[in-house]
């Protein structure tokens, strides 16, 4: 490995999918190690006064978003349905994601949430819909209950609070060192950054 | 030219620096015919209750954006000062683009002004400063009176109007045909589009 780089995503986020669907491979080729972190936006929007996404709340940038990422997945060719509503609940999902623990199965994990979201269009926050995507991603069921335990919550709170204070105010972000890097339009220069070379 | 590409820019905004500086010679590539829009940010922001840029409202992005620029100048060999007050003023440069007329000369004294704001350091809310880009760009400096024009104000008020209907949230933003492409991380894809090549 010749770096590290820390990947903070909101299971709701509309650009935090991209990120998610490509950020394990770009990595390994560059033999950067990736940590999933997945963290709430609710609380970060909050402390700027908002009770929802920015997408909502501003509809010009609401309407561009849509047919930005449109027209990023067809070019990826990357399946994309439009969340009802939007955002969704991500709370759930972020519980499973911490206390899934291994990462190998972290990434399978968020990966079908994702695909399972915005490919399927299916509800995160269904116990269905999460189950399913423990099943695919080869996580034990029980872990919807482990889930719930007090170190858990606590312990996504925590990670929250840790994006806040390093300075991340959207999804996804990416930290290599010193260097905070906001967008799925800068996976590539963090990457670059994590593995040592300065761009 | 292969096609056509409006281009909506702010003479405050930073990012609008990053493609004023690179649009010209990527499009002159590419064959695209480049229209030269300002308008201005104010109006675009009061509508959505914001006194001041979202970059000083919400200091975690805005702290994020010095960086970002930082890297991306460095990254590309621009000059790079935060212009002090930010925003600056732009209501004067975006006067004279328009009274310019002339897209040879618009380009030349848009570029000249960037690079005194952001390279300089200087103020672009000020007659000298102004003087001084619209000799670097071959314009007379008698346009400072003409800039000051009824027709000219009621220009620039329609030019800003049309870019909110035409679902402008932001500078710098690109249109193409019936697509919208907001921010320099979106120049290339505009152009490719603009150049009848969907990618």
């Amino acid at each position: 490995m010749r770096g590290r780089l820390t990947f903070w995503f909101e299971f709701a986020s509309t650009y935090s999918y991209l990120s998610v669907m490509r950020i394990g491979a770009l990595a390994a080729a560059r033999s950067v190690a990736v940590t999933w972190r997945p963290f709430l936006l609710g609380p970060v929007f909050a402390a700027q006064g908002w009770d929802t996404s920015p997408f909502n709340i501003y509809p010009a940038k609401g309407r561009y978003m849509w047919r930005d990422m449109e027209r990023i997945c067809t070019a990826r060719g990357l399946p994309f349905r439009r969340p009802d509503p939007f955002p969704q609940n991500g709370l759930k999902a972020a519980r499973l994601a911490l206390a899934a623990a291994e990462t190998v199965r972290i990434e399978a994990f968020t990966k079908a949430v994702f695909q399972a979201q915005f490919g399927d269009g299916a509800d995160i926050s269904s116990d269905a819909a999460l189950q399913g995507c423990l099943r695919r991603a080869g996580l034990d069921e029980a872990l919807m209950q482990r889930a719930q335990a007090p170190a858990v919550k606590s312990a996504l709170r925590a990670q929250t609070e840790d994006a806040i204070a390093a300075g991340i105010f959207g999804a996804p972000s990416f930290i290599s060192g010193p260097e905070l890097f906001w967008g799925d339009d800068r996976l590539e220069q963090a990457l670059a950054h994590a593995a040592g070379r300065e761009i």
